[in-house]
């Protein structure tokens, strides 16, 4: 049995960049860029009137006397004349500054009398009111770095620049298989000692989460052979995600089954609760993941290693780790890393009742995982605890 | 002009929530449920061994005899025979307890002997290993109210009792107009004077985060006709979006061209930074916002107060707030409430830096906003301030 820690760094060891792809501006939010971009102009890439107001020169005006209004200028509109001396140009927000002018006084702070306008501005200064040309970034600098995530703000940001693609890493294929001689298929009739197939409805639910649907989702017979061939069929995937059948159990196959496949085992059981008896192996690039077969373990597990396999793969963070105070003291045993259904209170992190790993009503409404290194013994009500936003 | 707080009580005032629809069980996570849903079965609906072990009676054994393993049960099968005195059957994780036992010793903890198996387990009880019939949900037990997050170990839940379909607030239509002169779309040459338009790019992605496509996605001309034929098509959405021209400048023709298509103002302008210009207005069951036209402005509008209209029509959270200590001191005046880009370093937030309402570059990497309340002024290193996670 190893560490939580030594876990994810085997993970982590094992796993490969996507592939990039190119995808038009519009559909690239939520990736990850895989190329710098550079500006290919000023930003802005013009001097604008940040405001509604009337544009001048600074050094032409005495600081007192009034200014004729010499003509308008709407955003989007190109003021090409030239400016009269002592004269000012009605102004827009976001237009551009007419040759000439570099300050812009706003529309509040003038008198308008007849055709021109007296400044009421005490704090007005050359410049201001006007977002200057390149500002915010210059021609060639990097806007955004390998690695950036694209969050809306990147990608309207990167539309500015009027840039129509972007590579990203792409989205792995995950495949999904469930085994256990116990699983009835949703709609199948009720039997004695058999149970509904629920594994891959939460996962599939917790891919969609990060917005990736798994390319398969289906179930094995819960004999090796069919198990086998099940794995066989899924192995060019970048991540294959089997449940059930990892213990050591009399009918537990599928870490044979994996073996005959070929698939080299990199580790077999953490030294934590729940989801003790993971299994991680990989086959060429084919990452691949045995998770428990007890629906909290099984979720557990997927976002505790499997999404981070993912994070890995796409260098994009999906769930978030934060620390908060915990609201009531807990005690665990030292020597096994603890994962805690959890809700956030606001500045809080309360436990959940009924943690068991056969039981999801409480996993149900958490909506973080209390992550509890092995080391810990008792944590005091308002101590710090790491929690994964889920 | 309205608090923040103002704005958004008239805004949850003006919303309906969406109607249900019913969807195939594997593709409702991340929906809210419209109705409660009664357990159709006990959970466990058969008493389950939680180990590899050997099942009996507890009651029949005397504490210290060896007892005879009669037979074998693994999970999915179903023991029929009836139990002999002193004997024990070998049981896996899952399996159905047999008709007689009702407490199983895990493998580890017995010395098999020819047949029979000698219980080493100083701790065993009656009932250990064993989840009990309804031991997480009893038949008939309300499994989640109307209003529960169908979070992926809820979908797992009611896979498990074999649901096949459930009742879940739709989705809102969502329309998305952009209106300014100087805006050019993706691929035309670069002008003097104009932009990319780019906030539907934001708003776009937006929407993506939170599993929703935009309906439409349109530019109008930046004249009122223009404007007032774009929004007409677009008033049977549940919500409008527009951007730009919600000002008081001379050229800002959306506030008017709303009111000639019978939009009925409730709110226009906020005590905020960035985003004061905000127009919200209602035709029926539509409601309209009008968002300024600066990319971060428009953007924070967004996640502040669209955001929290699609949440109340669907009666889901999508960003979540949390409470955490300031990284650094920060100062502003009273009687404007502030949204800050921040971002989130394990136990405290910090403030970016290029918090103008033009510039993009810190918003991109931002993962939350930091609301700050009208009434504040300083907020020292280590205060608490809300952020809202995005």
């Amino acid at each position: 049995m190893i560490s939580v820690q030594e876990a994810l760094h085997k993970i982590r060891e094992h796993c490969t960049v996507r592939p990039p792809v190119l995808l038009p501006l519009h559909e690239s939010g939520g990736f990850v860029l895989a190329e710098n971009i550079a500006a290919p102009t000023d930003s802005p890439h013009f001097n604008q009137s940040a405001m509604d107001g009337y544009a001048f020169s600074y050094d032409d005006w005495d600081g007192n006397s009034d200014l004729t209004v010499s003509g308008e200028v709407q955003a989007g509109n190109n003021y090409s004349e030239p400016l009269n001396p002592h004269s000012a140009v009605r102004i827009f927000t976001g237009a551009a500054l007419p040759s000439g002018t570099d300050t812009v006084v706003i529309q509040e702070n003038v008198l308008k009398k007849n055709g021109s306008i007296c400044i009421k501005d005490s704090k007005i200064i050359k410049g201001s009111n006007v977002r200057l040309t390149g500002s915010q970034t210059r021609k060639g600098e990097i806007v955004f770095q390998e690695g950036h995530l694209l969050t809306p703000a990147s990608v309207a940001y990167l539309a500015e620049f009027g840039i129509q693609k972007v590579s990203v890493y792409s989205k792995p294929v995950i495949s999904i298989i469930n085994t256990g001689k116990e699983l009835l298929h949703q709609g199948e009739k009720r039997e004695a000692g058999k149970i509904y197939e629920s594994n891959s409805f939460g996962l599939r639910a917790a891919l969609e989460q990060m917005h990736i649907s798994p390319d398969s989702v289906e179930m094995a017979d819960d004999d090796e052979r069919a198990i086998e061939k099940a794995i066989r069929n899924r192995l060019r995937s970048d991540i294959l995600i089997l449940t059930g059948g990892v213990s050591v159990g009399d009918y537990d196959f599928v870490t044979s089954a994996l073996e005959k496949c070929g698939v080299k085992l990199v580790f077999h059981k953490i030294r934590q609760k729940p989801g003790k008896p993971l299994y991680f192996g990989v086959l060429g690039q084919t990452l691949v993941f045995g998770l428990p077969g007890n629906p909290a373990s099984a979720l557990t597990c997927f976002y505790e290693y499997v999404s981070e396999a993912i994070s890995c793969l796409t260098k994009k963070t999906y769930f978030k780790r934060i620390h908060l105070p915990l609201a009531e003291s807990f005690s665990k045993k030292p020597g096994v890393a603890v994962f805690l259904k959890g809700k956030i209170n606001g500045n809080t992190v309360s436990v959940l009742a009924n943690q068991e790993s056969y039981k999801l009503n409480s996993f149900a409404s958490a909506d973080c995982l209390i992550e509890l290194d092995e080391a810990m013994d008792r944590i005091n009500t308002g101590d710090l605890v790491r929690v994964l936003q889920i």
